[in-house]
């Protein structure tokens, strides 16, 4: 698995870059960025996945989120990655921005058309670690964390694989996806009509049969315009409490949707997920 | 001097705001970005004028150099504004990226076919804080700072104003426009090609006379791309050493001209200015 490096900028002491490779499960070329903390020169560092909302790139977070402070005080490695494949000639790909290319979603497609291309499950949770582990200088400790439909990538990622992840966060998720419409029309179309297979995407679904009862940490704005109709956060709330699933659901009032809700308690979930991937 | 309200985002407790209004020295609209820190409920703060580099509008600085959280700490307000007037009408305006729209210089043009609408010395100097001290809850206290174009902007401005700005500092900036080709091309478009008159925009020139020796903190990265053609930071350095002017020009290996850099050491520069601003 050859990685082409794109651009890299030194950053804290560290170095922010991107790289562009061909994805297997993808059958298409994939972007990601990884931050690297100065630490990386003398030892293997932890590694945090940071998952993306809608429409977004490896980009957004990098740019926006202000988070390569604190991962270069704590030596953590960030990862983020493109929400999609792209300009994979399948048609209509690019005709709505909660469908097709930036809206991944982080599942695997089945529906024929989509199926080649879309499997941003496998491609975050097996294909990008060992593609990290191979070419950085990492050790076994992954976390990971997401924004919006990332969130609710971060959170049934965690919840399918609890072994893998040391910890998981998200801030402003879509819990419930097959209640809320983004979801509903997501999967109708990568998964189709029978409506038992979406279940497995879905993390309050996920949270009723939850074996390893890995705690969820989430912050959610009290001013998100998405806050009724798409993240639902009542939802895994309820679901938590009758499954006595850990869960630290925090309301920050007055805080919307945007990067700079993240930016704002990106240290605090730093900081959350180093306890885990240091000790 | 009516402001209109466009956005507001909460963050770091506070509120990052763009507002738009008609400029009477641009003859034409304007837009700036305002980030009030929370403890501008309870008293007034200081006010940070950041002059962003060719192509930037008031939106850059404020999405990718990670200042809020360090302004919030220290309770100093950060005013951006857009790097010039843009559809004004002029022909060829938008023709390049380091000339007419994106490219106001921080000059007051005096040819005519700029003259009317291209005003920005007068716009951050005179205009901006008026409207400022006007709209918010801000004390008389005033600090400059800037990126390349920007912090020839700010360096400018503070050495021509000096009872005016607490203190100055920039990153990677343009310190003699007149010997550089991006300065050169700028001067003649908009001031005509008597260069007598580029020297009042020149702060190696200005150096020279400068009789309130107010203190220079100047950051540039050894691996930016425009250090040897536009930047000269060595011309600076001549500059302050023969006319006993206080510079703190710190070389920084290995960081280029990107906001990775200007991320990278934005604390600092927030932490120096509050020195001034909160004495």
């Amino acid at each position: 698995m050859k990685i082409e490096l794109k651009s890299r900028y030194k950053m804290f002491g560290g170095s922010q870059e991107v790289y562009k490779h061909e994805s297997q499960v993808n059958n298409a070329p994939m972007a990601f960025a990884v931050y690297l903390p100065p630490q990386i020169k003398d030892k293997k560092l932890p590694v945090l996945y940071w998952l993306s909302g809608l429409t977004c790139t490896e980009e957004n977070f990098v740019i926006k989120a202000g988070a390569q402070r604190m991962a270069a005080e704590l030596g953590i490695v960030i990862v983020t990655m493109d929400t999609s494949a792209r300009d994979t000639g399948i048609k209509g790909e690019d005709d709505h921005y909660a469908f097709g290319s930036g809206a991944g979603f982080y599942v695997n497609a089945t529906v024929d058309k989509w199926s080649k291309h879309y499997n941003m499950y496998d491609y975050v949770s097996k294909e990008l670690p060992k593609i990290i582990q191979t070419n950085f200088n990492v050790n076994q400790n992954k976390s990971i964390i997401g924004h919006s439909m990332g969130g609710h990538g971060a959170l049934i990622i965690a919840l399918t694989n609890p072994k893998q992840y040391k910890s998981v966060s998200a801030f402003s998720p879509i819990v419930a996806p097959t209640q809320a419409s983004w979801g509903q029309v997501i999967f109708k179309g990568y998964l189709g009509e029978d409506k038992s297979t979406w279940l497995a995407y879905d993390t309050c679904e996920l949270i009723k049969t939850a074996k390893e009862k890995l705690p969820l940490l989430v912050d959610v704005g009290s001013d998100d315009e998405y806050l009724q109709d798409q993240l639902k956060p009542e939802l895994l709330q309820k679901a938590c409490e009758e499954n006595n699933h850990p869960l630290n659901l925090r309301m920050q009032a007055g805080y919307d949707h945007s990067y700079y809700f993240i930016a704002t308690f990106i240290d605090e979930h730093l900081q959350y997920h180093a306890e885990y991937l240091n000790s």
